[in-house]
């Protein structure tokens, strides 16, 4: 399997670019080679690493726009949970296929993904051909198979059924400190190091989560789980808005990732993530969009320019979070969270790339591509998506979007 | 002229509509009338007024990612005012047109506009069909003929180009307190009330101008102004964030319109627009991008989920500001501070609608349309424009985009 793309646009250059077996074999002016696939972008195309999001729930996308306008809490006790309880396997299937097709479409690359039913999102992925960590979720109380008894009897199979697949892995995801008791978070510690697995999880989302843990356990979440073991490289965890000075330096310690969810986070009114604070202690932070029931969308654009917005506004500094730091969470510090190596344009990098159509009028004027990416640039400016070297969209055209918008149609029956 | 959209969706229904004159003339199922012109949505767009953007300096589209990273001040000390010295009539001219097109493919029909060079500026929106109020700028030191007596010379010249053209009007935009002396409000104050027009003008957008006002003249800038009689219900402001409670309730009695402008008040670190306190008093808000070189972008549905996003995290509340709200700060409102009679899909409004493709994949599922619309479309939803009655672009095609773009692409030459 090769594919070599010519003339294209990279760091401000035009170069051709000679992708095998998945990886980026070649970066250079004028490549005649042979290859299975050509893609011509004329100079008229820029070259970039695919999009990371780095914590989504992604068949949540069925749930978009419902119970709009609701308090959190009766958001998630009167509509979501309830019409979670109702998701059938092959919704969760065709859930996530129309996850990946709105993903692809905004340059995602890679999900790291929290929700149940693995084995139909090992399914739907596969076919949708991104890459993935598919999280195995882990929860004390569960209708859905997410028990550890559970996970522990399914673990081999789906692990079978990712024999040969090099672009989906998975990964254990214990919910939250607040609905995984700590001998689960323990388990999942241990079955994580046995199977060399990343913990993805949910950690200090909302102020009520860290006093309610500090009435139980007598300090914050981030000092329970180094007190019982359970932080180390391996562990990414999504929103952790709600960190002590102290907390921050624990993280930083035990090298675990942190996700920034900015959309999410303002629209529930969680919080805003410590930016300033975790980056000057070094930790690495990458970006999410959350769910797309809390959103509402998984365009990435929207939630790169809004990354650096909010961190503008709350520090009241228009310098902090500059657009190429923006694309860096957003790509190599997602692609390093996850253990993948992409994230980069350089030789030996997995090829998991995206082309951007410079005549798009929200890209003009051309003075500065990078800026214009983060504050400009909308979804359709994504022409062409390119993981692990396999052509996921082309000018455009994503092979099946009619069939799986079409079963889209049909969710509502289903539901009520 | 006529034009018969059918099949359209209006709130949740199937129906027709006939327009005439630049009015919409019917509203009901099955119309059977002949029309020049003929647009079938069969079921599948639904049909929403055009959105109003309150305030923009819509040529600054040329100066888009220019200096990114810089400090406010080095932006626009180093970057921004030297390239305006440089602007030409006729790059104004192309700026006009190329915003105009961005502005028309995210559904804005009416735009609020404060730039220099009107005579342009009123030639490329008449070409591109949009309804406006073109300011004619006024400061105390201007190179542009930005100063009262060009003003006072040029206006019947540009009132008779206006002549015939029922969609743009012109305003007065003294630029702020701090760049326009008290003569010269006092002089916008009275030219405005004989020429019955709108006074456009940027109001505490920072700390900084309050405090600076507070020094001089010993009070805020709201108190400034409704001491030398200058409020009154043709005034609309622009950002107005740093207001005391005491200057809400001024503003609320004289009737002004404000327009939050949330991506670039976070952008340029400015401060938050206070929409509880404002919407407690009654005052009209509306919404606005601001200048592309501060936004960075003219996308409306990006604004509209923005400005609900900010308010709920800043107030720590995530009912407030929802989606039909911010609705009606992106259509009603802003007609009713521009004192245009379009805003609501109504017979004897005017004409200004957009049609929308409930086919997109951000629109998925169907559940709640107005929910979709604020936070997850894109400007690819819109699928046609239209306004004062005539279409400005159909399934997504808007004539001489090519030529605009084309032109686009040569400024980089101009500038440098």
């Amino acid at each position: 399997m090769s594919l070599l793309i010519k003339n294209v646009i990279f760091e401000g250059k035009r170069t051709d670019i000679f992708v095998e077996n998945g990886k980026i074999s070649k970066i250079k002016k004028s490549l005649n080679l042979k290859a299975k696939e050509k893609i011509d972008a004329k100079g008229e195309k820029a070259i970039l690493p695919g999009f990371v999001n780095s914590h989504t729930h992604s068949a949540m996308i069925l749930l978009r726009g419902f119970g709009e306008g609701l308090s959190l809490k009766d958001w998630l006790e009167k509509v979501i949970w309830p019409l979670e309880e109702k998701l059938t396997e092959d919704d969760v299937y065709w859930g996530t296929k129309l996850a990946c097709l709105e993903m692809i479409k905004s340059g995602i690359t890679t999900f790291n993904e929290m929700y149940f039913y693995p084995k139909a999102q090992i399914e739907a992925t596969k076919e949708m051909g991104q890459r993935a960590i598919l999280g195995l979720v882990l929860v004390d109380f569960s209708t859905k198979g997410c028990d550890k008894k559970t996970i522990e009897k399914i673990y081999t199979k789906l692990k079978s059924l990712l024999k040969n697949c090099p672009t989906i892995k998975l990964s254990i995801a214990p919910h939250a400190i607040y609905t995984v008791s700590k001998e689960n978070l323990i388990w999942a510690k241990n079955f994580a190091k046995k199977e060399k697995l990343l913990i993805h999880m949910h950690l200090s989302e909302t102020e009520r989560e860290v006093k309610e843990c500090k009435k139980k356990h007598k300090m914050g979440p981030v000092e329970y789980l180094e007190k019982i073991g359970f932080l180390g490289e391996n562990c990414v965890f999504a929103h952790s808005i709600w960190l002590s000075e102290k907390e921050i330096e624990i993280l930083a310690k035990r090298k675990c990732s942190l996700i920034y969810n900015p959309t999410s986070n303002m629209k529930l009114a969680s919080g805003i993530f410590p930016y300033k604070k975790v980056k000057e202690k070094g930790i690495n932070v990458c970006l999410g969009t959350d769910g797309p029931a809390s959103n509402n969308s998984l365009n990435f654009f929207f939630e790169m320019k809004i990354a650096s917005l909010l961190q503008k506004i709350s520090n009241m500094d228009p310098q902090i979070l500059p657009a190429r730091e923006v694309i860096g969470l957003a790509t190599k510090n997602g692609a390093k969270a996850l253990k993948i190596d992409s994230g980069e344009i350089k030789v030996g990098k997995l090829a998991d790339l995206i082309l951007i159509d410079l005549n798009k009028i929200s890209l003009f004027p051309k003075e500065n591509l990078i800026s214009n990416l983060v504050f400009s640039a909308n979804p359709d400016c994504v022409s062409d998506v390119i993981c692990n070297g396999k052509i996921l969209m082309r000018d455009g055209i994503i092979e099946n979007e009619k069939t799986i918008l079409n079963k889209a149609k049909e969710f509502k029956v289903d539901f009520f």
